[in-house]
């Protein structure tokens, strides 16, 4: 028997109702905060995807060529797609662009709970503007988007200019802050402290941990660690002032939170859910650059569809109609599919007995299947220009003029 | 400079807003007609893509390997998936299964226009009922979405069994009966002649070319030439049946139809906008049976989303709105952040400026991106409670309480 490939889903129409619901509520939000849908190719050259991460995301990618011999990959995330996008057509518009995109992403990893080979990605790019604003605006519609499918859960915030200043004063090449970056976002505390050892003095690496370790109302006192450290000043009087135009006041501040990704520049965050994270985003004023545009700055973020998901739990109830023609007639069931069309032009949701079943066995149907009005035509009630509606929740039955329904 | 894969597209805001809108319509359709979304992986074994139709196939396809050397390969199509999900784990559902789907689709094949190699399909499928009327709604539902979005079109109808019962007469085998059909399809009326030539008689040859060009009101003429055939007299009277229960009128019969791929088995049908194909389908009960499931009867339809697209012409409009802070000021701008708020709780798509834009500018702004109401936020106004909402359209400007906003 075939089966569908490792590490992919087939969707059941009541998994997909669910999704489909999830998926208009935070568009909603998106599109109220003025964000405009674009799309990208599901492939791309590997070249373009490789570039910000290096030839090492290969064993990552699922990869092929086609005929003339190109290098292609299914995309693991949409940014590069964006950008790449900005690049070649949309950076002739006026600025801010303001974008999100809806699509799938592929990953081929070792299947695990929550997470697939291809998973579904939703977010935004505020392209254009280095303002504090355009910061608090993304975390503020991530936050939004999240409230308005109920969801519980927590966000944290940090700015990554505050390590760089650290980094910076201490010396720390490049290579070994995107190390320290990579490990800080894992969470391997252990590989990071034989790191910083290789690299640092006993104190500096303290101080380091110290740093990490700040969660909560701590701008103060960090500013008072940091008082030698004018780019990590600098940084928290950034995040300060974007802060001030987060609408909402439920987030932490977390000096942890240093993103994996090596193209965040400035503020950054997560926001969690039962302990998983389901978003991440912050500000990447050099991505463009990297790809060949020109230096635009550009924050954003990403949702985990497929992580909010799980944390969704919701009952979507229809009403749904059955036409149940009494008798296999030609001209009768002619006239219950006119009745039929009426509903549907009201917009109702109507289902036709085609099986070619009785009464009885209709009505069993409708029940099983969840269905609650059954509209049931017979020769005698047409002649009459009658039906009987039948409430399946209810049990109540009625007759109505053909015109009436 | 990065540039995307060859015969891919990348969808702007102004495209991607036609495309959801119409996609929007069709939905609407489907879903009143009670079908219910299901979605399967990007890609499938290859076996089961190349089971339909043979290795073959494999040059149209991307083509690609997992680590563990299975072999995978981007979906052309999206039956032969759903068959599978309806093999693997639909079946237990009661019958009839009403699905639709809404799915790219990947075919390597030389770009032309209005073809790409990364398109989308929108379909549906009625597993489980042999009846006519089964057929004639899945006929209806095609009809019914494209009037949804206003379109002009012409639907023809035909029956594989007409053929079918002269090719079995005239022990034509199935090996040139697949040929046969192909040669139709692609409307290769030489080649048709070649193949014939060399396997039937000049009599029989013009006998199935006098039946192929028949159109049009041609049941009754055809169950006369046809009477020396019951299996192709059961097509017909099969084919009365489920146009009795079309309850549209503009379509044509049109014996001609024989769609190229070879899964069909009774009435086939194509509905044409301009000249080009934009919707085919037909009945497929050997399908099921064919990939390893019981022989279970099912019949659908696929519309060409993108070919669709090339012959809608809407304009959308929308009202927006944009946010104007009048000074830089933290306060202010907070009390701004608020309307904002206010404005998109209620439902509406509004811009914040932040690009640190002055009055002038930000109308400007405004005026090029056509949004229609510009809400200006002064020190003054906030004082006593008051914004101004200037109309672009009309040029009126009013003094609104924060709260009537």
């Amino acid at each position: 028997m075939f089966q569908k490939p490792r590490g992919t889903r087939d969707f059941t129409p009541e998994e997909m109702k669910k999704r489909r619901y999830i998926e208009k509520k935070l568009r909603e939000v998106f599109e109220r905060y003025g964000y405009e849908e674009i799309l990208t190719p599901t492939f791309e050259s590997f070249e373009l995807i490789a570039k910000k991460t290096g030839e090492e995301i290969r064993k990552q990618l699922y990869v092929f060529k086609d005929y003339s011999g190109r290098e292609l990959a299914l995309r693991p995330e949409m940014t590069s797609s964006v950008a790449r996008f900005y690049i070649n057509e949309l950076k002739i518009l006026q600025k801010p662009l303001r974008l999100y995109y809806f699509a799938n992403c592929f990953r081929y990893e070792r299947p695990q709970f929550g997470r697939y080979r291809e998973f579904w990605q939703m977010g935004c790019e505020l392209i254009g503007s280095d303002k504090a604003l355009a910061d608090a605006e993304v975390i503020n519609l991530a936050i939004e988007g999240l409230k308005n499918i109920n969801l519980r859960f927590e966000t944290h915030i940090s700015h990554l200019g505050i390590l760089k200043g650290i980094f910076e004063k201490f010396n720390i090449k490049e290579d070994d802050e995107v190390k320290i970056r990579r490990l800080i976002d894992k969470q391997d505390f252990e590989g990071l402290d034989n790191l910083l050892t290789s690299i640092l003095d006993d104190e500096k690496k303290e101080f380091i941990f110290d740093i990490l370790n700040l969660k909560g109302d701590v701008l103060d006192e960090l500013k008072e660690m940091l008082k030698d450290f004018p780019k990590s000043i600098d940084a928290i009087i950034n995040l300060e002032e974007i802060l001030d135009y987060v609408i909402y006041d439920n987030y932490t501040i977390n000096l942890g939170i240093a993103r994996g990704l090596d193209y965040y520049t400035g503020m950054v965050f997560e926001i969690y859910c039962n302990g998983k994270q389901i978003c991440g985003g912050g500000r990447y004023d050099n991505l463009i650059e990297t790809f060949g545009g020109e230096k635009t700055p550009a924050v954003g973020f990403a949702y985990g569809f497929d992580r909010i998901m799980l944390n969704v739990d919701i009952k979507l109830d229809e009403e749904k109609y059955l036409i149940v023609p009494v008798r296999g007639d030609k001209e009768l069931i002619k006239k219950a599919l006119i009745v039929a069309k009426k509903l549907r032009d009201k917009g109702k949701t109507v289902e036709f007995e085609i099986m070619g079943r009785k009464l009885k066995k209709a009505l069993e149907y409708a029940n099983n299947r969840n269905i609650r009005y059954v509209v049931i035509i017979g020769e005698r009630e047409v002649k009459e220009g009658k039906i009987t509606l039948k409430d399946m929740k209810t049990g109540e039955q009625k007759i109505l003029d053909l015109e009436e329904v």
